[in-house]
C-alpha cells in the first residue's frame, strides 16, 4: 500500500514505539498517579517524564500545565469550552477544524458568545501570500474579545498561519486576549515555541506527526490561562473532597490516563524531535515535487501551495473526490482521503463544498517513487 | 510482585490482546471511520465489531448506543451532564466513587440540582445485606427525580448492590426515571443484563475486568435516553454542518478513536465472556479464603464480605493504610492500594475516612498461594 493518508493518523511509527508500547501494555499494567506500588509509581514517572518532553518540546509554560487528553479535539473543546463565558467575543477563521467550529457554534447559540470569523478575500488565495495574518486579525477587535484561535496549518490544503508574526503582535497590542492555536497538523512538523511566539494554548493530536499512537491529545496553557473542566471526578488527589481540585493537570485529568499511548507519545516525541531539523525541508521537497507533477496533468486543480507538512490537496475534472479516494484505494491500493476532512468554511472558502477535495498527505517515510506511482495512478483515474 | 490491585487496573492482559494490540499499532495505523481507504475502512470494521460485542455482551438496547470513551469517567460525566437540567433531582448512594459525587455536586452548586444520598444506618452494614435496596430508593423519589445512580460494586470494598432488583423495581413504580449504574467494578466479573435488569445507562471501565488497555470506557444506553454532548467537533459525518450530528454515536464521539484500545477490548472481551461462568466462583473463593485468614489476624479489622470482585478492604490497628500500602510494596513487593480510592461517603460511611482502608483486589490470574504470601506478609508488618 502507498499510505498518503498520514493527516489523519501517521502510518509510520517508530520502532521505539512499537517496541515500547507493547511492553507497557505487558508488564506495566498498573494505575499510574493512583496507587503507590512500585509498578504505579513507574508509571507515573513514565507519565511525568513524558509530561516533562511534551513541556521542553514546546517550551509551555509548566510541566503542570501540560494536559493529556483522547485527542486534539478534546483539547480543543476542554480549551474552547473552558476559557469563554457570555458576552466574550472570539475571533477564528475560515480554516478551522470542526473542532473549534462546533464547540463555538454550541456557545454562540447556548450562551450568546460572539464569534468572528476571518474570511480572506477570494484573490488573496492565489497570491501565495499567508491568508490569515494579524492584519486581518486587528480591525476585529473588540472590547470583549478573549480569544483568538487559529490553526497552523489547514488540514485540508496545508495553508500555513505564520502563528509567532499574530501571537507576537497580539501580545503587544492586547495581552489580555488568549491565543489558541491548533497545532493538530504542525506539531511534529514544525518546532513551536510557545513563550516565543506568544501562544497561550497549544492543542495537540499525538498521533499524527508527533509519532504516538491513537488515543491521545495535548493541551499546553500559559500560567495565566484559567480553564475549567469539562468533566469532574477521581483525580487521586483530594479524594475527601466532593470538588474538583483547582491546581492543574488535576483540575483537567479526571479518571484513569491511557499510559500505554503516553509512553508511546514519549518515544515518538523523541524519533520526532531529534528529526525536526530534517522534517520540514524534506516534507517541503516532496510536496513540492507532487504539485509540480500533478500541475502538469490535465483536469486536475491543485488547492496547495508547497508546505512543510506533506499535504497535498486538489479536484479531478468530473470526477468527485470521494469517487477518486475509492478508485485510489480499490485499484491501487493507494490511501487518502476524499470529502470535506471535517472543514467545511475551508471548502466554502475554497469553492470546493460540493465535491470536496482529494487530500494527499505525506510523512518522511514517504518516497518519491511513491510519488511517481500517485501521479500515474491519478492520471489512469482520468482517462478511463 | 504478587499484584492485588486490580481493582485499580487489571494487572493481566490475555496473550490475545498482547498480541493483537501491538499488531494494530504497527500495522493498522489508519483513522478508523474517517477515510474510505482498506486500511481504514478495515478500522471501521474492528470498532463496529467491538461496539456489536459490547451491545451483545450487557444486552444494550442498540449498536449506535454504545459510546467509546477515554475512561469510566468520562462515561458517567457525559451521562450525568448530559441528562440532567436544571430542577431535575438526583437520587444516589455513600457508596459511589468520585466520577459521579463530583460531577453531581458540581450539577448541585452550578444548576440548582437537587441530590439525595442514600446513606444505610451502620447497623445495616453488619448484617450482610444488600446495603442499598429499592426499599431505600423509593421512599426519595419526588415528581422531579430523573435519574437514579448506583455502583454495582464498591470500589472500596466490593460491597455489591442488587442492581436487577432496583432496575425492575423502579421501572415499575417510576418509568419515567432513569436508572443509570456505574459498572466500573463489575463489568466483566458478573453477567448485566441491561434490558433484563431494568439498567437504562451503564458505564464501564475497559482496562479491569473487562480485559483490555487503559484508555477506553463504554457508555451504553437505551433508546429512550436523550444525552447532549460535552464536546463538540469532527465526527466524520455531516461535515457541511456546524452543529454537532443529533444521532448516536456520532454525538458523543467527537474526533479521532482510540484503535488499539478498542481492538483490545474485543479480545479482552472474547476472553472475559468465555470464562464469565467460571469467574464470580472463582472470586469469591478466593476472596472468602483471604477474608478466612485475615480475620484470624490479630490487628485487622476487614470490612469486606466474600464477592465476586476479588475485592477485600482492611484496616490495621495503629499503622495507616497508606503506611501499609508502601510497607507491602517496599518490604513484599506486593501491590495493593491505601487511601481513599477516590470514595470519600464511602468512608465516612464505614468510619474510615482518617486513615483509609488497605485495599487487596484480586484477579482469577491471582493464586492461593500469594493469598498466603499476602496474609504472612501482613503479620510481619503488624509485629514489626
Amino acid at each position: 500500500m502507498i499510505y498518503f493518508d498520514n493527516a489523519a493518523t501517521g502510518g509510520f511509527k517508530a520502532f521505539s514505539v512499537q517496541e515500547t508500547v507493547p511492553t507497557a501494555i505487558k508488564h506495566l499494567c498498573a494505575n499510574p498517579t493512583r496507587s503507590s506500588h512500585r509498578l504505579a509509581s513507574t508509571g507515573g514517572e513514565f507519565v511525568y517524564k513524558t509530561r516533562a518532553l511534551v513541556q521542553k518540546t514546546f517550551s509551555a509554560p509548566s510541566v503542570d500545565r501540560v494536559v493529556f487528553t483522547k485527542n486534539c479535539t478534546e483539547a480543543l473543546c476542554t480549551a474552547i469550552l473552558g476559557i469563554l463565558k457570555k458576552g466574550d467575543h472570539v475571533i477564528t477563521t475560515c480554516m478551522e477544524h470542526n473542532s473549534v467550529l462546533r464547540p463555538l457554534e454550541h456557545l454562540k447559540t447556548q450562551k450568546g458568545v460572539e464569534v468572528d470569523y476571518i474570511f480572506p478575500e477570494k484573490a488573496a488565495y492565489f497570491s501565495q501570500k499567508p491568508l490569515i495574518t494579524f492584519e486581518r486579525v486587528k480591525p476585529l477587535l473588540k472590547k470583549n474579545t478573549r480569544l483568538v484561535i487559529t490553526n497552523h496549518a489547514s488540514n485540508v490544503n496545508g495553508s500555513m498561519t505564520d502563528v509567532r508574526e499574530i501571537g507576537r503582535a497580539l501580545k503587544a497590542e492586547r495581552p489580555d486576549v488568549i491565543y489558541l492555536v491548533d497545532g493538530a497538523q504542525s506539531g511534529g512538523h514544525l518546532p513551536i515555541d510557545m513563550q516565543d511566539f506568544g501562544i497561550d494554548v497549544l492543542c495537540l493530536a499525538c498521533h499524527k506527526a508527533l509519532g504516538g499512537i491513537m488515543g491521545l491529545g495535548a493541551l499546553l496553557f500559559s500560567d495565566s490561562t484559567e480553564i475549567l473542566p469539562l468533566t469532574f471526578g477521581g483525580t487521586g488527589s483530594d479524594s475527601l473532597s466532593l470538588s474538583q481540585p483547582d491546581y492543574y493537570p488535576d483540575r483537567l485529568e479526571s479518571g484513569t490516563l491511557n499510559l500505554p499511548a503516553i509512553i508511546g507519545l514519549y518515544e515518538g516525541l523523541m524519533h520526532t524531535a531529534s528529526n525536526l531539523d530534517f522534517i520540514p525541508t524534506q516534507l517541503v521537497k516532496m510536496t513540492d515535487a507532487l504539485l509540480g507533477y500533478l500541475s502538469k496533468v490535465s483536469g486536475v486543480t491543485v488547492y496547495s501551495v508547497p508546505n512543510p507538512f506533506g499535504i497535498v490537496a486538489f479536484s479531478l475534472n468530473g470526477i468527485s473526490s470521494d469517487e477518486c479516494a475509492h478508485r485510489l484505494s480499490d485499484e491501487f491500493d493507494i490511501a487518502v482521503r476524499g470529502g470535506l476532512h471535517c472543514a467545511p468554511l475551508m471548502h466554502k472558502y475554497l469553492g470546493t463544498e460540493n465535491k470536496g477535495l482529494v487530500r494527499a498527505s505525506l510523512s518522511t517515510q514517504n518516497t518519491f517513487r511513491e510519488i511517481t506511482c500517485f501521479v500515474r495512478a491519478i492520471e489512469q483515474i482520468l482517462s478511463n
